[in-house]
């Protein structure tokens, strides 16, 4: 069941990306290519696929959701390509294919991170067209960019290369502390902006912010126990790659089975939190705990 | 007196970045100092203080305009240190200091532009925190973002990338395209954003927009020639690097005497557009005047 949420997710939001990147018959074709490489990027458009769940955990209209969740996965992918980069992450695969700056190099790579960052602030800052929606608007860009920037992602990821090195010697709090902000902070995003599309309350937007926290995290101890016991095959990305350059992680600090035993407790916490969601009669959250399972038991 | 105009602007705008930057003092500290270095650095703050004046201009409530003039400046000072990075024009000076990545490491420089490039998007969201100019928010949203991405100053910057080295085998149409992409377009916005601030009609947006057009065309010109002419200590930034590796510029084109034409002939262009500006009762283009004089006889 959650492979075809996923994949019914992945469609209706790569219709919308196809439609919103530019195309690559223009000037510029190089720039255009690389931005629709990664956006388009076989992945499992998680993000979008979260946004349009917590949509329908509140009884929303999930079209409305379409393409401010585009702009979610052009954000990912922003993200993607430049935290690849020979001078941050240094990865030469992503998603089972040549990270940007292997196929285009670094310039292009650089500024189809750019050219993918401004053009999902766009999408979010145009949308919705008409008159519905209008107020969601305000409240979505809010969630994202807060979510993205110094205090979010991008600031996350700072801390992240500035502790790498240090591994195990780092406070299980610090690892927490980047989690939060590297990928929680998105994630928790994706949720808040479903749920203000739905036109969810304050105290419901607030109760999908504390399961939005629990499950970001999740996610990320998830993230860092498979980049010690999968394939990179089936990652689709390097793997092992933590350990070599010590990065700050769940096993690094606690050991593979200390992180293992903290991921089933923050499942247990995010099943939980979701249980205590406050719905709407025409609510419907079984999406949203599909993909909350499937977080925490996936194998890439 | 435009020193002066400068000068007030520059003060006022700095205020606002302050503000609005994070703090030295927080966890993250080498990026939110690496976010400072470059917005706070000694620039002119032209585009600030061309979106004042067309506010003025108009018969516009300057003060209204400060914190997204100050956005201008962030989505500037993210632009230069992506610009400068070794995979791009890799540049060690900028504005009389050495560059983000020399400073910061290459790491840190890409995460301080990308989190400008956020706090700016997010500043124009957010602005106003009332009511008054809701309306103008969404127009000035769509101005910048249409200028910042693959249509405009990221696109600007991938042809650039791709014609170096082809250097006065291009055609003048090519350095105009690339030109009003890469630095026409967001002096545009400056100038649109200032005019929307002050409520400003359809028409006399669009007088506003064919004005900069033009000054921001005028101004990539100025700057090419300069290029050739000044010294590196004036400049505050490596000169003479076009000719080296054989950008796609005015001079290379035209030669030095048919670039300098082109820029007093795009001078008077730019006065005549100034003076077709519909104004109101209350408006003063004075200080619009200044701003393009100083543009286009300026030494540095």
């Amino acid at each position: 069941m959650t492979q075809a949420i996923l994949e019914d997710a992945r469609r209706r939001v790569d219709d919308a990306l196809d439609r919103l990147l530019p195309s690559e018959s223009t000037s510029c074709a190089r720039l255009h290519e690389a931005m629709r490489y990664s956006a388009l990027s076989p992945g499992k458009r998680l993000r979008p696929a979260l946004a349009l769940a917590a949509c329908r955990a509140f009884g929303g209209d999930e079209a409305a959701c379409l393409e401010p969740a585009a702009a979610l996965e052009m954000v990912h992918a922003y993200s993607l390509i430049h935290d690849d980069l020979p001078a941050m992450d240094d990865d030469d695969l992503r998603r089972g294919r040549p990270t940007s700056h292997v196929v285009y190099g670094e310039a292009v790579a650089i500024l189809a991170g750019d050219a993918l960052h401004t053009l999902a602030c766009e999408v979010l800052a145009t949308w919705p067209r008409g008159d519905a929606h209008l107020a969601a608007r305000a409240c979505v860009q809010r969630h994202v960019l807060e979510a993205i920037g110094w205090r979010g992602m991008v600031g996350g990821q700072a801390l992240d290369m500035e502790l790498t090195g240090k591994g195990g010697a780092a406070s299980e709090e610090e690892v927490r502390g980047i989690h939060l902000r590297k990928t929680g902070a998105l994630i928790r995003a994706a949720l808040l902006l479903g749920s203000e599309i739905a036109g969810a309350k304050a105290d419901q937007v607030e109760a999908m912010g504390r399961f939005g926290d629990v499950v970001g995290l999740a996610f990320q101890v998830v993230d860092d126990v498979l980049d010690v016991t999968a394939d990179a095959a089936t990652l689709g990305k390097s793997q092992g790659k933590d350990a070599k350059v010590a990065k700050v992680t769940y096993p690094a600090v606690l050991g593979l089975d200390g992180a293992r035993t903290r991921a089933r407790e923050l499942t247990d916490a995010a099943l939980r939190a979701l249980d205590a969601l406050p719905l709407p009669e025409n609510g419907d959250p079984s999406q949203l705990e599909s993909l909350t399972r499937f977080i925490l038991e996936r194998k890439s």
